[in-house]
């Protein structure tokens, strides 16, 4: 399985996935599954993925030929971050329907696509194995793909549009944390993607392995502050509220 | 969709579930999925549902009326509590069984059955559409059926056996809370009931409507707790983590 947020914010975007992959429980494997575009200086392009490992990285790869040979219609020619989407959702829908018809197996994969294109605003789109795509809003700044429930609670409950670049990528954290306590599928290293709006070059990227000190101390900090948070709650048996 | 939590302590039990029901998006409803068996004093059992309404509700009239009608096998008639829920899965697979033969659609449902039989400890058991079930141990002390993934990192961070009545009954609502946050299928009012060891007679129940002054403390000191601590966390500008 895997777990990746792609947070959209007014000051830029904050990108974050886990790097496990599984086929089946006894063959599980290290994959990065954040992987950033070269491309020209006027855009700055990631991709995350989740699903059949094949299918994503021959969508990536096809996605860098098509630059390399100078097709028309590559990331690099496109002007909106939608139609970059939406030609990443034709390379998708191709590749998973050759497998499909030569064998009968649908091998899914997700993609979100988090970006900037001069003189646009930078955003984030997750597109479906169908093909198609949606963006996040001003009510939900957060897309999620992969094993997206136990984590979703702290990004509901801090993420907004205003929040700032250092707070969405402590949270992501947090919610990554969490999705790993509770399901094995999901496991570092934890790649993290850092972009302020306007930057396009050089965005900041970590690379956080399980004994990483940053991690290790978010961790121990917030399940300190969470034990505190438990032993401050209002005690039941001080209401009454017999029925 | 449904939630509800079955956690089994040293103390006791804690049974929580929410309310709703809904067979399509604009039929949307309010049952209780807590079922209180009338049983012999010698024994105290509250059986949860999850799924189909249609079969929840004639698995919990079967129980009934086999007891009315003294039937040799019922819930006043065994011994052990997994012999219950053997018998209860017997009961779920001839509802759905009979459904799917008649239509092929498959009305599933899953239980949770909680409680205690004098001489033997309290304890839960889940029983899945199959009928077969599988009970709480030492590691996992709580059971889960419905939209179990939202308010499960609370519950893993702690949940031990050794955990009071009074905090494995917070822990439970603020799970509750967090689900009925990200999910618009899990909602008011939860029931909760908080058995002690031996108790047989009389365990507290309770119902949280939507403004219950106590629900609305705990989400609200929650939240509050929760922001303190995001404040708390550790900087990442003040580390230097740079790949």
């Amino acid at each position: 399985m895997t777990y990746c947020i792609g947070i959209s914010l007014d000051a830029g975007l904050v990108l974050t996935s886990d790097s496990r992959t599984n086929a089946g429980i006894d063959h599980v494997s290290t994959y990065s599954k954040m992987h950033r575009c070269e491309t020209n200086p006027d855009r700055c392009l990631i991709i995350m993925s989740a699903g059949n490992l094949a299918t994503t990285q021959a969508v990536i790869q096809q996605a860098r030929r098509d630059v390399q040979e100078g097709m028309p219609r590559n990331v690099n020619t496109l002007h909106y971050l939608a139609d970059i989407a939406e030609y990443l959702g034709d390379v998708l829908v191709a590749k998973i329907r050759k497998h499909t018809e030569q064998t009968g197996f649908i091998p899914d994969a997700t993609l979100i696509l988090g970006g900037q294109v001069l003189g646009r605003n930078p955003n984030t789109y997750m597109i479906y194995p169908q093909g198609n795509y949606i963006t996040s809003s001003e009510d939900t700044p957060y897309l999620q793909i992969g094993e997206s429930k136990y984590g979703k609670p702290v990004l509901d409950r801090f993420i907004t549009r205003e929040t700032s670049l250092e707070d969405a990528a402590i949270c992501s954290l947090i919610s990554m944390d969490s999705t790993m306590k509770s399901n094995a599928s999901v496991g570092p290293p934890i790649e993290m993607l850092i972009y302020s709006r306007d930057q396009f070059a050089n965005p900041r990227h970590y690379r956080f392995e399980a004994d990483n000190p940053y991690l290790l101390s978010v961790r121990h900090e917030w399940a300190n502050q969470l034990n505190h948070a438990f032993r401050a709650m209002p005690r039941l048996e001080n209401h009454d509220l017999s029925s």
